[in-house]
Formats: C-alpha cells, structure tokens, sequence
C-alpha cells in the first residue's frame, strides 16, 4: 500500500521503516526538512508540504499523523483535511485525548473522511520492530488499511475497538494502569533499599522476571536499567508526566469510577516535582502551633 | 540428593514431583495421611513421623518445610529441630514473616543447624514446572543445596539474597509490588467497564499482552479469567488477602519508606470486605448534619 506518514520524529520514523521494511510506499513529511531527509535516505518518498503529500497519493489516500497530541496534531489535521476527499482515511497515531478525537471524527465525517484513532504503545522499540495498537474509527475503513496493523504490530498486537474515540481511551487507560504498576515496582525496590538487607538489584529484578508473579516487560526495562546504573546513582527522581495519566484520573472522576492507585501515582509524580513542598511547611507550621514541635529552617 | 518435604499441599506435592523429576529421592511427611498416600502414589518415600522423616535421610539431612505461616512451620520447626545436628539443612519455603525467619535462624544457629529462608513464587503451576525462588540464609548451606533450585526453578529463576530472612523479606515485598500491580490493572479494567465504549475485556488483556508496556504475567492471567467468564459475571468483587501486603506495609511504615500505592491496594482490599461501611454512614450522616443532605437509609 502507497501512504503517507505525517512526523517523523522517533515514533514516526521508526514506523515508516517498519512500514518499508512490509513492502509499503511511504511518502513522508515533517515541519523539519532534515527529518524528511533522512527518511527518504532510508527509502521513503520525500514531500515538501502537507499538500504535496496528499498529491502523491493514489486514492482513496491513506494520511497517518504521527505527531504530537492537542495543538500539532489539530493544525495537521485541519489543514491536510482539506486536501482529502469523501472516502479517504486519516489516522492519528499520536497520543491524542479522546474527546478531541470524537470531535474530529464527527467534523470529518461530514466531509466522508474516515478518521481513524490508532493508540499505540510500545515505545521507539516497538514502532521500529512491531508495536501494539489499539484502533478506533469506521470499521470498513480499519479493514482496509488493516494489513498496515497486521504487518507492523507483533502477532496479535494489534485490536480494532470500535467507534471512534476508542482506540485513544483504551490506549489512554493503558497508561493509567502503566503509572500505577510502575509507582508499585518503584515502592517496591524503595522498601529494598531501605531496609537492612543488601540486595543486588540488577539480579533481584532478573529472578523476579523469571517466574515469579510480578514478571513484566516493566521489570525487564528495570533490570536493563540497574544494569546500567547499579543503584541509579545518576539519575534523580524527578517523574514527568505527559499528560494520558491525567487524562486517566480525569476520566475516572467524570465516570464516577473509584480509582485512587491510579490517581495516587499521578499525584506521587507531581509530589517529585518538588523539592520543597508548601503543604509540608503548613504541617510543620501547624504542629509548632498546637504541640510547640520545632520546624526545621530554610 | 535425597531430602525431605514436610507438607504436602498444593506447594508442597508439585514440589514433590518437581523434585523427583530431577531425579532426587524425596522423603513425603503430612500431617493428612491421605496426602502422605498421594505422594506415595508419584513416587515418593512415605513418612508417618517427623522423627520417621529424619530416620530416612542421610546425613547431612535435609529438610523442606512447606506449611502454612506462623504456628504451623513455628510448630514444625520446633519439633524437627529437635531431631537434627549440626550442620544439618532446615529449609522453610512457606510465606513465613521474616521476623520469625530471623527469630527461627538465630536460635537454630545455636544448636549448628542451618536455617534457610526460601521465598517462592509462581504458584502451584510455578511448583510443579519451574518456580521463582529467593534464598536467604548462610551461603555454604545454600550452596550444598544449590542443585534442588537449579533443578526446580525456571532458567535464571533463584537467588541467594544474603543473610537470614533476606529470602522472605524481598518475597514479601514481591507480594507488595504484587498487590500494586494488581490494583492498578483492576482499576483500568473498572474505568473500561464505566465507560460509554463497549471493550471485549479478553481481547484488550491479549493486545495489551503483545507489544504494549504494561505485557505481563498478571495481565496474561487476565486474559485467561475473561475467556472463562467475559465480565467476571460470576465472581463477587471481594479481594481477601494472605498477609504479605500487610507486612509489607508494616515494614515500609517501620523504615519510614512512602509506599503509599501499596498501602492503598492494601486498604482497597480491606474496604471491598465490606458490602457497607461505618465510614460511609459517618460521611452520609455528617452531609445531613451540616447541609441537610439526604441520607440513604437502611
């Protein structure tokens, strides 16, 4: 299949190689003249505006955005939307909320442009050597570019999950339930490396990865990690967020769903921003009041 | 190597054969005759005592412990302890504290015996076929029996973690980051499930399995309970819990160690216990009393 892949950023461009590694033609783009050199260097075609994407594709075109959530992705969508017809598809790949694309699809659709949602997780790893991806969206439109999904994702790495909307919520919970297994694992090696005992974390990662109950791609990555950093001596543990953890709380508040780890391990990595804390210097205030404890000086 | 196991439950008997597949004679004790028959049955050595258990074995002796925590392996230890010497092998694979561990080691330590602490899991599959163990406790001990962990275990799945109880601390805190893990995967599940898009749970736990971060063990396990009943529609919501995380937390609160995902799966727990609460009615009754909302009554 001949289709166009819209940012070449990690993502992008590791998927325009996995797609040309499957046989497809991929004619790309990106704001950055140098990333789209790079992918014709890898043997993609090169354009040179949203328009000249759109006019070197046979119809119906097939438009993959993979660029960043919110702003990026409604200017790309907006503008190359007028370039599509009745019966094209165009697929966000990116990490967009779900409301936004219930909207998009809904204006698109009045054109006959089938926008598909695609949620992908997997990393820079799996986009390059199959990802997994969650699509949402007209389901005709998801069994015509099926083949894309079956060629670039690993074996049964890929679900089509209904009207649109879907494929960006479940990839959106996916990442709740991520933040939530990743603040246990790292409670877990916290209580470790407190305590009295004297644990070789590289090798207590690998024995809980063979076997045991926990055993996940996660602990992998932290046996990779310890590998490299034995007590991760150079890193601080400052945890940034991208925003589909928050969109998680966010839903489950508007869903009336009780979901507080989840929520807790949003609001632990926004607790790691900070080095100080005013709510710890109103506790600290407030029993030098009533207890005369002594508070600490800045 | 011929060796004992004491206990023959679920752990206990896959154990057993899991032993003696790998070619070692094993000496079966229980204290349901029954069990001790079914060992029999696959191959085992029959025991109808403690003291008849040690009679059977070679010195140094070897001694699996596979009983329930606390008064149960207290009760075991203390009575074979009593027919072993110096330099014997006393090995308790159960989900002991490892205060009792350290307790229990100390005191064996006086008489020469050697206590190893083995933390285990992977469950009853995990026994039979290949487990996931940790082994605290003197090295050269732990060395003389390193085979039967070599043997048993999955490839690259047993470490020696160091001094006594140092097995069944980092076990226990395993079950912590468990509890966390679980938690989490529960409440992505739940906001799916309240959500106005319609999920096929068991296709979900399969493409979040292929490809996506949060692929793990447990979410495989998932994948299995929605392919025998696609909405959990048979089982209640009530988590009962066997006391790791409760340890866990206790120590975590002991060494001053913020866990509190952890200790929130733990809570979540205890809360789906109860089909009403006492602090539901205080909230309800507080609402009523300062703002006149209506309490639902009984």
């Amino acid at each position: 299949m001949k289709l166009a892949m819209i940012g070449l950023g990690k993502m992008g461009l590791n998927l325009t190689q996995n797609l040309m590694d499957h046989g497809h033609e991929v004619v790309a783009y990106d704001v950055f003249p140098s990333s789209v050199k790079e992918a014709e260097q890898k043997g993609a075609i090169p354009a040179d505006s949203l328009q000249d994407v759109v006019s070197k594709l046979p119809t119906p075109k097939v438009v993959w955005v993979m660029v960043p959530a919110g702003e990026p992705t409604d200017k790309v969508v907006t503008e190359i939307s007028s370039y599509l017809k009745a019966g094209d598809i165009l697929m966000d790949g990116g990490n967009s909320n779900y409301k936004d694309t219930i909207r998009r699809a809904d204006k698109l659709k009045e054109q006959g442009i089938h926008y598909l949602d695609i949620g992908t997780s997997g990393g820079m790893e799996g986009a390059r050597n199959g990802a997994c991806t969650m699509i949402g969206g007209n389901e005709e439109a998801f069994r015509y570019v099926e083949k894309l999904f079956s060629n670039t994702c690993v074996e049964n790495g890929y679900l089509y999950t209904g009207k649109p909307g879907s494929g960006h919520f479940l990839k959106m919970v996916h990442n709740g339930v991520e933040y939530g297994m990743m603040q246990s694992i790292a409670e877990g090696f916290d209580i470790l490396e407190k305590s009295d005992f004297n644990y070789d974390y590289e090798k207590v990662a690998k024995v809980w990865n063979n076997g045991s109950v926990i055993r996940s791609w996660l602990m992998e990555l932290m046996e990779d990690a310890f590998a490299e950093d034995a007590n991760l001596d150079a890193i601080k543990g400052v945890m940034h967020s991208s925003g589909e953890g928050k969109w998680t709380v966010e839903t489950a508040l508007d869903l009336q769903a009780s979901a507080p780890i989840i929520a807790l391990s949003l609001m632990m990595r926004y607790r790691s921003l900070e080095t100080d804390t005013f709510s710890g210097k109103v506790v600290a205030a407030l029993r030098n009041q009533f207890g005369g404890h002594a508070v600490e000086s800045k």
